[in-house]
């Protein structure tokens, strides 16, 4: 076309391309030059991460002040391999380092060789799967994956593709717990009439994630209309159906219209398990839809041993936990399942003929995905997914979330015999929940969470020691170790609760001395 | 810690921890042995991308039905290699090619060697930087390349952090256009009332994206309440400030709340420009929020030639543009800018004291990007973007952009000397819309669409032909050629225009001898 001539069946048109030569943006023989060098660059870090502070100790600002106001017109000279020399020398050192093995902080973001390397594929492969069409083999490799973590995982199977429900791969929690909510919003709606979305009211416990709320915002939910259930150290901070029977009936009662229930198994403070089978009882009396945020300890269903979590989840609407949290599934990886599909698609599903709608998907015999969630645009996660549960197995999975529950146990062993702490609330994954115990002679549990909080400080500010986070649960503060990261092992555990009791005896040992000194002076005269 | 004794201040316990061997699921050593596996497929697959046909040719379930229904216990030996194996036998055969040079559908999934190893060097580190204290150097980074970005696409100083306002990166417009309507509601809401939720007014043209509508019935707007204002051929489909004028005028007369206005610059189905300036003007006085969506034509605006697209921008509250599309920064990756970014906190941020909340979040000198979108896990963006700008550079994108674009001219300039052709809307960017002309002796209008869809049909059934998609606008149904695919050269444009003139050849061919046939046919009985 470089100014040739060119002729067709009714008119022939010399066409002026002339331009410098075209630029190869995805030459292969690039790609294996600098994906090797990425490869070494990673496997190093893997390498070499023990050696950072898992939190820099770094200052707002510090890396805006270091970079340039503009981006630069023309690069330099083999840019790729100086922008990876400052990867190293700027960037990871102002990271907070989430595949230490000393991040024991949050819960995990679990990472495998695997996970990783799924990521670069479809990285590389880079296709836009919102319809069957726009790529059919990764729209089939997501029911198949869903259906088949969905089994790993022991879910009903009315909540998978094989029993007349289904999954898809979202990013996050976030997404999941917003899409059930719009398809439960649009389902009631449909029954009660749209203009009454002023009165609908939606339930979670004062320990449920902040994405419910969040969520439920988004989708127009009033805000004093979200019902936070208070829970209680007694019941392990659970969420009660008794109090949720109330709660719902006063709603009935002043003519609100109950809509949603978020329950939790692993809640982000503590990992309680709210009792879901006694749960849905209740709400199934007052058609609400019910939805289990099982983002943490999802993984761990693996596992039969914590079956009995799930008691009475055949009966929820719809269910989700994060893949990339606890099961090697590299950040993002939301996966999400309905009874229903249909009422996703009512509410998310398009309404206008699509640009390249085809015959398969008007057969109904395919799932197009952009109709069950938020976005249209959508990443190939299941390829991922499927390369996780292929290459590990579910013995595989197995194997890791039982070492991470190991070493929380032994943590918590340690925790308990030590008398100075206690296990706020009993260990039921890989979090371990502790604080100092109150003393009187310390102002008993008026100074307890300041303490703890000073505890933590100190924690976190031992050099190359663990990154450890904390909650605050009724009343109490507490500290939060949650074993999970790939690389921790057990010397990474009996390390971290060393610092955490060396620091310990320093603050108690500089608290007597502080109480002693106050006891000798004279009554302050303010 | 395998059941050894262990001392502390207080206690000694002894803890059991025996098990097996713990696997190291993020092995250095495994890793590179699989990274550099992964590098040469797909160095390999983009050698070989030419060879697959675009869109295949498989059927529903064919996928499904291969696979096994349950994942694996236990992986066969070296499962990772036959899992590529597999990838290149299997799944590869079945799916739609968006980096093949023959994509010419939709809009391109625009992909780079350092695009795509940015995203592999993310997942690889890992990272959760929904806080600045959870990753301090992946906040900034965020922070700097948003600016650079903005900058580079000539944005107003306004939406720049630069100029008080700021920027995110998130992973597609749908969630752009949500987080906007969401802040433009609360912030709406908080002046009339929350209860006035049922009253609330969008507006669009008919030619917006879905993911407007989408986002609109998401965030609780009525879906009688999303005005589609009318285009029309001769304004190229561009929104009419007139139009809009009367429509919000009539929502007020009739007691309702105009919230928002979604503007788009470069529309999905022809790539029209709406008249930014004069659409603020008009929404200005209703106190409207204005939003552009520059999904496609955002990465056009690297071109200084474009500007006269932006006429006006420096008045609208947000804007969004997918670098996934069209620059270089492989999917996911979607930008936004808002010029107040407390609106978007106030709707989304959260409430509650979070468990890692630290000084620097207290301080306000720091952005937490969970607070500014929908999500509060999210991923490492910046990384790839910063790599994409610092590799190629603000003229390596223009290079990229115009070579796509000339093609595009080529392409038009090639229709246009076809006298059976009629280009349906001016090319803007890179997009070519086109029809065969209705023809008086084959039906006119009416058959005109049946025609080209039949056009499009045999286009894309050519053996190793190029891939084209349709719109349908003002009654009209035409054909789509998006040049943009980064492996596209000027050889593949001018086969895929060959291949359209054969076919349309065949085609009118074939309609030829079916009209003289019919014509000389009896009239028919029924």
């Amino acid at each position: 076309m470089n100014g040739g001539t060119m002729q067709n069946g009714t008119a022939a048109v010399v066409v002026d391309m002339a331009a410098p030569p075209q630029r190869n943006f995805l030459d292969g023989e690039e790609f294996r030059r600098q994906g090797h060098q990425v490869i070494e660059f990673i496997a190093e870090y893997y390498g070499s991460i023990g050696d950072y502070p898992v939190n820099p100790r770094v200052t707002p600002g510090f890396l805006r002040n270091r970079l340039p106001a503009d981006p630069p017109s023309r690069p330099e000279p083999d840019a790729f391999s100086s922008a990876l020399e400052d990867i190293r020398d700027i960037i990871l050192p102002g990271m907070t380092h989430w595949q230490s093995p000393r991040h024991l902080a949050h819960f995990p973001a679990s990472s495998s060789t695997v996970g990783a390397l799924g990521e670069a594929l479809a990285a590389g492969i880079n296709v836009v799967p919102f319809t069957w069409a726009a790529s059919p083999a990764a729209t089939e490799l997501e029911m198949v994956v869903v259906d088949w973590l969905g089994k790993a995982l022991h879910l009903p199977e009315s909540l998978l593709f094989a029993g007349g429900g289904g999954g898809t791969l979202l990013g996050t929690s976030c997404e999941a717990i917003l899409c059930a909510v719009v398809a439960a919003r649009d389902q009631k709606l449909a029954e009660v009439g749209g203009k009454r979305i002023g009165d609908l009211v939606v339930y979670c416990s004062d320990q449920t994630h902040f994405a419910f709320r969040k969520a439920a915002r988004i989708a127009g939910i009033q805000r004093e209309h979200c019902r936070e259930i208070a829970t209680c150290h007694d019941d392990m901070f659970a969420m009660s159906p008794t109090e949720l029977q109330a709660c719902i009936q006063a709603d009935v009662d002043a003519g609100l219209v109950p809509l949603f229930l978020c329950a939790t198994v692993g809640t982000t403070q503590t990992t309680a398990v709210d009792p879901i089978g006694k749960l849905c009882a209740v709400a199934s009396k007052h058609g609400v839809w019910v939805h289990v945020d099982a983002a943490y300890a999802g993984s761990a269903l693996v596992c039969p041993e914590f079956g009995d979590v799930m008691e009475g989840v055949e009966l929820v609407d719809s269910f989700s936990m994060n893949a990339h949290k606890w099961l090697l599934a590299n950040n993002d990886c939301c996966a999400m399942w309905v009874k229903e599909p249909r009422a996703l698609v009512a509410a998310l599903g398009t309404e206008q003929e699509y640009i390249l709608r085809d015959a398969a998907s008007e057969g109904h015999e395919v799932v197009d995905y952009k109709d069950w969630t938020m976005t249209l645009t959508r990443r190939f996660r299941a390829l991922k997914v499927w390369l996780v549960l292929r290459c590990y197995g579910t013995d595989g999975l197995r194997e890791h979330i039982r070492s991470h529950v190991r070493m929380a146990e032994g943590l918590e062993a340690m925790v308990r015999a030590d008398a100075r702490f206690e296990v706020v609330t009993t260990r039921r994954f890989a979090l371990v929940c502790f604080r100092l115990r109150p003393l009187q002679s310390m102002g008993g549990e008026k100074t307890a969470n300041d303490i703890n909080r000073a505890l933590l400080e100190q924690v976190n500010a031992v050099s190359l020691g663990p990154y450890v986070s904390s909650a605050k649960v009724g009343g109490m503060y507490l500290l939060r170790c949650a074993v999970g990261s790939t690389l921790t092992e057990e010397r990474h555990v009996k390390d971290a609760w060393r610092v955490v009791q060396d620091q310990a005896s320093a603050i108690l040992a500089k608290m007597e001395r502080l109480y002693k000194d106050l006891l000798q002076l004279p009554y302050p005269s303010y």
